[in-house]
């Protein structure tokens, strides 16, 4: 995987992500923009449920929405998310969510995440091989000189 | 703690517990059941989480809700749990949840929970103290002779 | 549609529906019902968004689950579920959860929902055409002499 | 209610706010963030579920969540919550979450939500009066020659 890496997801709004507003409760984007990092990450090969079973986790640190339109129950959401890093130890997911309408794209959220990266107690741990590669390889097209 | 035993408790509906009808969406009712479940066995002096932390865990086997009326946002609920045994190794919560309305409470929903005791990997376990002795107490009570 | 009448989802368990003990949370098998429900309807032609929008909305009246076994984030659910009649004004879904795993399913969670029919305010209402037409079918099937 | 306005609120951890890190899921900062809030506002004499049945709701424009430390299922939190103005039409709520341990009081989550002021369809609309009033007072208080 080389960083930055872009990945889009198609989700349906559920029900039970509305409110009494009738569009979709503001920390439903957090959820969402963790289905994003899955998906992200499966696309790149990386399996997270094997990851934490390994012992390295990426519990969040700091996540950031802005609410720029509404979603409502079944609308069709695009969402992109890319990685890239944020400091020797940690990753940054930026994630943007459109609503897919009749012959367009309309936003609906955009924010990022940053990670940690730890052992299951919470304490910092050694980035797992996919992810070191992915830095170096990131940090040396940064600079190729 | 002589079962059956009741506890009572007091609740207002989140603004994130309500969906686009106005009300509360219908599986909130079950995390309010657990809300209820976790202040009774606090009020019969047992807490779930140490509980769980020597290794005796009460997951769901099987849940029932009617779902009698409406509650909005801000709501105040009344939770009413009572504990009862159900068979050998099994626990039984019935609960009723009720809107405080100004001179009257309206039913919001009834229904119940039946709980194996398992260790966390999900084996079936030795019921905990407390527990045996709450069982064996109510089995004495329903045939003193 | 001709009822009964089902259909097959399948979903990933996510990582904001798991708990502590390391599977789903239960109510989170409610949410799964429904997201069986929505595609069920669709597959049949039936957009339920439409429908409420409409004035003819289906709120729980019933809900029951049984817990059967284990799932964990990222696994792949499959979701069966089945529409039939109950009463003159009302519909039932049972579901099936089921985990696949490498060469098999793995029961997860069976039950069934039931649903009134009724405006936006919770007021009873005449079903909507495609339901009356269906459930004329499915009592005309019943007593074909 | 003068501007800033600050309040506390105490709240236990529920199980189904959990994750199978053991901790509380990312998202639920938020839940309680606008439970804070509801609060906040009932103590000033608001009742916002009123104010949104008026016509004046205070959807979010922004949120952002600094996660600082655990906390886990049944955990007692401190939700410290203060309103002050954000911009002509706007409110800034500023919270920070704590975890009341047996003698002190440990960081969990901090951050803040911004709010617009508009009708149930999302369009701007006039802020109610007792923010109007609280904004002016505010503005009088930091330049009170």
């Amino acid at each position: 995987m080389a960083l930055p890496f872009t990945h889009l997801l198609q989700l349906r709004v559920r029900y039970s992500e509305t409110d009494q507003l009738g569009t979709f409760y503001n920390s439903r984007a957090l959820e969402w923009f963790e289905c994003g990092r899955t998906e992200l990450l499966r696309a790149a090969g990386i399996f997270y449920k094997q990851m934490e079973e390994k012992g390295a986790c990426l519990p969040l640190v700091e996540a950031h929405v802005q609410y720029l339109g509404r979603a409502r129950y079944d609308d069709l959401l695009l969402i992109r998310s890319t990685l890239s890093p944020a400091g020797k130890a940690s990753l940054r997911f930026d994630v943007t969510i459109a609503r897919i309408a009749d012959s367009q794209t309309l936003p609906v959220a955009a924010g990022y995440t940053i990670h940690a990266i730890t052992d299951p107690a919470g304490k910092p741990t050694r980035a797992p091989a996919w992810l070191t590669e992915a830095l170096h390889a990131a940090t040396q097209e940064e600079s190729p000189t």
